[in-house]
């Protein structure tokens, strides 16, 4: 991928992501209780992921006709959504840093944590309600629906993945992964987004279920990826502690493949590590477990699946988008499927 | 209180909630996965609380002529709102017992009970979209209004209590612990439910900002009782620790008067106990704490309180539900106001 077209997409997802920020900030309260609550709010959001998810929803909506001001306050409820999600989902594996900073219950305590997620919650929820003066109660309510959705197979996604690491499960298989993935990651960081902006750009008349095999390819090359980056990325660019999945036990594609072609002893020594608490799993044996990764060729084999991946996205593209006069936004949608699996960050 | 005005109102509240846990079994999904989410919802539903919340949704409903048919799916929505939150609660307080049983992240780790609260609060909301079919568009809505606002005054009043925890703050004064209450408690435990069965019961006609003084009053004498019952409670019938409270640092309205009225010495003593990790807080330090109490009379002059915020509520039932026609479901809830404050479990 061309420079130029990088940078092209990061500025184009910046963009959106500004827009989508500048709208959220109408749901920040600035009111008591601040110190442990308001306050905290826009902790998450003020770290500026890439804005993967606002930028598909804002992008289908544009390109399939549809306003920004129709659209902008779905993209701000989503993108809360998701930051209410991360804090959560940082207690819940564990995790020190998100995207370099602190994560917000190792600076505040998991209690305080925890309500601070509900209450982002509990905002998106607002943001979806006041959609009613702009979109009509009809849209309004099929944009609910669609969150309902997300929201559930999100827990769903989670509760298998916890339930892995809580079992110390070492017989997980690609499929299963793929699964999980399916439910944790693609439904709200691609296929929703998706949807949505489809169903607020067409005014309801679109088939939002063109678009689920395109988004899952999608977001599954993005999911495989990112873990790979937390393998061999550079912290400084990635923001996470690198091998931070390692220290957590989470079933990543590289995780399961070891398992699954480790000799017995391999394996038994993985699954031993693995059952370690956290505090006990030291640096000298995340490294090993790195190194048994790289002799099984595991990291290698699962970029090699974010590509063939990325590769039934593009395939599937010009089914969802193809009937779609072209546009800056169709293009860009379409960009992001190589960028997905390209990018550094 | 006598004791057949206390058996018919424990009755007429358990048969109320044994319609609203009937109404809940429809939104616990019967489907994968099973073991570390689904399995897991019906956990503190199936505890059986005292049925507070979903009785006076359905009472008030009741008393402006509305059917239970119409208020059912709210008040089981209601009451699931009420376990999540209570999942998480249980987190971020610390506490190791809940209705005479392990609390979830005991048994199962915060991780994935933080993924069960999350879970029961999107299913309430699937339980509020149903509304739709059976309340029309407008009543569906103001019912996700009031719901949107009962979530966020708890989510305000929990950083209130979680705040002056994190801080080891010995300076609360009584003003700032009903602030709290109000939020963390009163809304949810009361006023919504108090404001939605008669939004409902009334097909919208009813003024219902005409209970909300009622409705504070009950709680906070319901809040006072409970915790009172936690440092004097049987432990079979009440079902948490005894002095729960007290290991959890929690800011009761005994802690505040204690800390407002004990020597220099003594004030210092405490909140160096305070200032523990909850494990070297030892049973003989709390007894320490509780014997203080008893030597200020904290536990008696909050229970004092209690009953004078429940004559407060006496008087405001009157304003909020004296014009009604009289009904069994009126006569029970001015019945509650005195069986808040003199019940034992």
């Amino acid at each position: 991928m061309q420079a130029d077209t990088i940078e092209w997409i990061e500025n184009s997802l910046t963009e959106y992501m500004d827009m989508t920020q500048k709208a959220m900030l109408d749901y920040f309260p600035n009111k008591e209780p601040h110190r442990y609550l308001y306050d905290l709010i826009p902790s998450y959001p003020k770290r500026s992921g890439k804005g993967l998810r606002p930028g598909l929803c804002i992008a289908t909506c544009h390109a399939f006709g549809g306003s920004t001001h129709s659209v902008i306050r779905t993209a701000a409820a989503i993108e809360l959504f998701h930051n209410a999600f991360l804090v959560h989902d940082d207690i819940e594996d564990g995790s020190e840093f998100r995207r370099g900073l602190p994560t917000m219950h190792k600076e505040y305590g998991i209690g305080i944590a925890i309500n601070v997620g509900d209450a982002m919650n509990v905002l998106s929820i607002r943001a979806l309600m006041d959609n009613l003066n702009s979109l009509g109660p009809n849209l309004t309510w099929l944009v609910f629906a669609e969150i309902e959705h997300m929201v559930r197979e999100s827990v769903e996604g989670q509760a298998m993945e916890l339930g892995w690491v809580w079992d110390n499960d070492g017989k997980i298989t690609e499929a299963d992964y793929l699964r999980m993935i399916l439910k944790k990651t693609c439904w709200y960081t691609c296929i929703h987004p998706c949807r949505i902006g489809a169903l607020i750009g067409s005014g309801g008349s679109a088939d939002l279920d063109s678009f689920n095999r395109f988004a899952y390819y999608m977001g599954a090359a993005f999911q495989i990826q990112d873990d790979a980056l937390n393998l061999d990325g550079e912290h400084e660019r990635y923001g996470k502690e690198i091998g931070g999945d390692i220290y957590e036990g989470k079933r990543t594609l590289m995780l399961i493949h070891l398992l699954n072609n480790a000799t017995p002893a391999e394996y038994q020594y993985i699954l031993n590590f693995l059952a370690l608490p956290r505090k006990d799993r030291s640096s000298y044996k995340v490294t090993e477990i790195y190194e048994l990764m790289l002799k099984y060729k595991s990291i290698k084999l699962a970029r090699t699946k974010a590509r063939h991946l990325a590769g039934a996205a593009l395939r599937e593209f010009h089914i969802a988008y193809g009937q779609l006069p072209d546009s800056k936004d169709k293009k860009l949608i379409e960009s992001i499927i190589l960028y997905m699996i390209e990018r550094d960050i």
